[in-house]
């Protein structure tokens, strides 16, 4: 299989990396400069394998790509440890991954973007602010909820807590 | 089985109302007025039932509270037409739901909101520009991957349809 991530490092392509090692899978890399004019990620040959455009996607080797980190983290999980076989806890998992998406990733990553490859120049004063707020209330639920258990669901690591690390990991370097 | 939703009619609480009458359960629901002041999401009994203070969440007989509505949706479909059983078509129904979370809600539901409930005023023009062109650009990504298909994910109905659903059906009131 093949993975295309970024030339700058992303939390999203982490997550999947970082999965594969946990899994002993071996896998080849397509670097692609988002940075470029127009992005890597826009070009014809990348928008069949992702009509939305974005890394991190996942080659298989009988030619099918799936896009979105976290479908690629729930499909290399599904039947290892990574991922609870109990039906609830699965649920439990996804909640978290949706979580990222929705209300971790859009803040403290965008933040952590601007931060270290600019851009602020060209958001207002008060979506900057909306950033920080926000990204900081998503580490609240995180720290509230690690109050009383060592991982996000069940007795042991999944790849809700593998997601959530991608990030958050590097909150406390961009001034969260 | 009971189901907390908004007063204001919410699309992903609509997702899973969707998916239920689909499937013909039954379960009751609460209604919370997130225009509160406090949102009736931020009361204390609330956020014990989903510590990131958003609805929809759905409260099981056994007590368990299961957040994020396309987690919900992917809960109450396992073992259903509405999913497939294959890990890689399985895969790709998730990747569907991250895109809508990720790339289309943010940006069709919040304009919506700003339309129909205010709120523009507290956004800069270039943040209302980038919710009409990223929302224009995810419909564009669903129109194209629909011309030779009829269904996101294999040859049936499934919950990437359903949920891809609940904001696109409205998306031309708000003038995408």
């Amino acid at each position: 299989m093949r993975l295309y991530e970024s030339t700058l490092p992303s939390g999203n392509a982490y997550k999947v990396i970082l999965l594969l090692a946990h899994l002993g899978i071996s896998y080849e890399t397509t670097f692609l400069d988002i940075l470029a004019t127009p992005s890597e990620t826009q070009t014809e040959a990348f928008l069949k394998l992702n009509p939305n455009g974005r890394i991190p996607i996942l080659l298989l080797d009988d030619g099918t790509s799936l896009a979105e980190s976290n479908a690629i983290l729930f499909y290399l999980s599904e039947g290892t440890k990574y991922l609870p076989r109990d039906k609830l806890e699965r649920a439990k998992v996804l909640q978290w991954l949706f979580f990222e998406q929705y209300s971790h990733e859009p803040y403290v990553a965008v933040l952590k973007f601007l931060t270290y490859w600019g851009g602020f120049e060209g958001r207002s004063e008060s979506e900057i602010k909306r950033l920080k707020e926000k990204g900081q209330a998503a580490l609240g639920v995180m720290e509230r909820h690690l109050q009383d258990r060592e991982w996000f669901v069940g007795g042991s690591e999944s790849i809700a807590d593998l997601c959530l690390f991608a990030y958050t990991m590097s909150a406390a370097t961009v001034g969260f």
